[in-house]
This record gives structure tokens, sequence and C-alpha cells, in this order.
């Protein structure tokens, strides 16, 4: 057992299953799965979950906040929105409509309470640049927050905010991920399906990106259509 | 209608009450009303209710967070740890018991989400430096977390954190509210019991003190034992 322990958000998609491998290169993992009414909600927490196990992780929670369905604003939660398709119609608006009103606010500050009551040293979020269309996933937001952190919790040193993929793009992510052996076949990113990846949602299409610049194949991909003749 | 919107969170508390109450100076009020299973949580409930019926208040919104129950870490939702009585046993240790891991984070980030849904100008909180033991409750967090909004947020100018009652006492709080003919009748501030105020706990004892230092007797005190013999 080391000394230190991270607090993880973890979600179960691939940025968060490689902020988990970063940290624990530094210490033990404690992981929170928050469900805020996403529609693949349920297979998020299945990748969790196997994630969790295959890192052996017994400090697992789970936190659903309703609350931010109700509050809504966001096609990510709310299922009368449609989906935007690919970046291309998602760059036509300045804040895509998947925008969750202050989601990252709303999840470091449950993941640091938990680190306080844990006497964790530190919390990680997989946030990064190519998300930075979301106000809560700027580096002066993560910044800002850590200085509200500082002052408002009894640890001293205070918690630290990691967001250790801020500046890598999706292709840098999986390379990471792959260096690290973090199990990238567990995660789940598809936003619109909770059985077999769409393929074409915006998290879809930056994810096979990552995998195509990475030069990596995609191991939770779905199986491509057998070709014309195959058994 | 005015052309400003407030987020007021309203615990159904004599302090928060009061900060509704300056709040509606300014503009139109939303209230929301945080349950995070603190032991009296119907009875402020009602109090909230109560309140908003007296300012006509329609939007209203009430967010469970069980999840701060089970992080736990206090008595204020621990049933298992005894609330201290009165102000000199809760110096005795820096931090009181009754501290919630970064309880004000957790709820500044419920009402900020809201907030920008609803295109709300500000946030209102009641908190004051008698309550300076805990470190969210300083001016130093609040300022932090203001910044953090700042950054984490779509809306330009940005929603700003208000915290009209941090440098008054609780006098000065119960003068303010009776000025602004708060329906202080109508809060509740007891942490112990949720049918006729203790007397007894911290939370009991500042709202006594801070009727007796304004001079007005308060409109929500237990009814005083008859004197012997009356009928």
């Amino acid at each position: 057992m080391t000394s230190h322990t991270a607090v993880v958000l973890l979600s179960g998609g691939l940025d968060s299953c490689v902020a988990a491998a970063v940290a624990r290169e530094a210490g033990d993992l404690a992981l929170l799965h928050v469900n805020y009414g996403q529609r693949t909600s349920a297979r998020e927490l299945s990748a969790f979950e196997q994630i969790a196990n295959y890192y052996g992780v017994e400090r697992k929670l789970t936190v659903d906040v309703d609350h931010l369905r109700h509050i809504g604003g966001s096609s990510l939660i709310d299922p009368s929105l449609q989906i935007p398709d690919g970046a291309e119609e998602v760059a036509e608006v300045a804040v895509p409509t998947t925008y969750v009103p202050f989601r990252n606010g709303n999840l470091l500050a449950i993941a640091v309470a938990w680190a306080e009551a844990l006497r964790a040293t530190a919390v990680y979020i997989g946030a990064h640049e190519q998300e930075s269309l979301y106000p809560d996933c700027t580096a002066a937001f993560f910044e800002a927050f850590g200085e509200a952190v500082s002052a408002g919790t009894a640890m001293k040193p205070a918690i630290t905010i990691e967001t250790p993929l801020l500046s890598l793009d999706k292709g840098g992510i999986v390379r990471l991920g792959a260096e690290l052996k973090a199990p990238l076949h567990l995660t789940w990113s598809c936003y619109q399906s909770d059985e077999v990846p769409c393929g074409r949602c915006h998290s879809c299409e930056l994810r096979r990106g990552g995998f195509v610049d990475a030069g990596l194949p995609d191991p939770a991909a779905a199986p491509s259509a057998p070709p014309p003749g195959a058994a």
C-alpha cells in the first residue's frame, strides 16, 4: 500500500480510463462514478465496474445526481433533443447541445468531498483540449477550481485537481493508455447506443480518430460486417 | 417582472431566509433546496416551502444528494455521532464534527448549474463569519469559487456568487432580516429536533444569541413553559 490515494472520476469511457492509469502510477485508486442521467448510464456503469475489477480497486463510489437531468439544457440528458452527428455539426454552435451546465464543477465537487473524507491527496479527471468548447473543460477552469478546493477544504496540503490528459489529443490519449497498459478494451464511449457503438455520434467519431492517429486497432470497436459470402 | 433573476440556496433556516430577502431586493427569486441527508430535512423542506409561498415564488427546485450522507465525515448527517451542545464544545476542535466535506462547494455547484440553465445572473448563499470554522464558509473560498464559475460556465457576464451575510454576526443578520421584513417566523434552525426547537444545539444557541443581540423576540422560538399556577 502506497502512501498516496487519488480519487479518479471514472465514467467508464476511454479518457477517464487513461486518467485512472496515470493516477495508478502515483498511488492507490479510489474510483468514483457519477450517473447524471446520461442515456447510456447502465452501459457506462458496467464499464466502470469492469475497469475497477481490472485494477483490483475496492474503494468505489457510485453517485446518482438526478438533478442534473432535471436542470437540463443538454441533449446528453434530455431524450427529446437530438444527439449531433460528428464534429462538423458540433462546430456550428459555440457551445454544443451536449453541454451540461457546470457539469465538471458538479463532478469535481463530489469527488473533492469524497477525497477529503478518504484523506486522498488528489482528484483526477480525464478532461482534454478536444472538449474545450465546454467552458468547464479548460485549463483556466481547473486551475480556478483547484484554488477553490485549497481555500474550501480542511486538508493541508490541499487536495490537488489533476488533469493529465488536458493537453493531449485523442491520439495522444490512446497512445498513453496503450503505454500504461490501460484496459481500453473495457471502455465505452458511445453517447447513443448501449449495445454496439453507433460509430456515428461525436464521441464515437473522436474515439475512432484517436485510434487511427495512434496507429492502433480499437479493441472495443464494433465487429465489422462479415465480407459477402463469409460463413 | 424584473430583468435579473437570482438563484438562492434556501435551507429553510434563518440565514438563508435573510439571504433570500436581500436577493429579492435586486430581482426575481429562484429558490433551491438541497437535501443532503441532514437529520431535520423534512422540517427544513417544510420551512423552505412556506418561505417560497410567502414570497410567491414559483421557480423552485428541490434536490436530493444522498451521496453526501454516504461520504459522511459529519455529525450533521451521521446519526451515530453526537451533535455537540453549544459553542464552547464546538470551539474545542479546529473544525467542528458538524463539518460536511466541501458542502458549500457541492451546494454552489448545483446552484450554478441551475442558474446557467435559467439564465440567472447570481447565486446567493447565506454563509457568514460565525461559521468560519468551516473552510468552505470563508471569503477566500467564495472568491475562488466565483473565479471557477467565471471560467467554467458559458454565460457572459459570469454568474456571480453573492454572500450578503458574510461579514455579519447573528445579531446583524436578525436585524437585516427584520428591516427587509423577511419571514423569520417561518424559518427553522434546530439541528436536533423537527417538532420544537431543542434550544440546546449550537444552531439553536446561535439563533437565540442573534435575537438577543438584535433586541427582538424570536417569532419561531419554542413557547416558554407556563408560569406555575397558570391556567
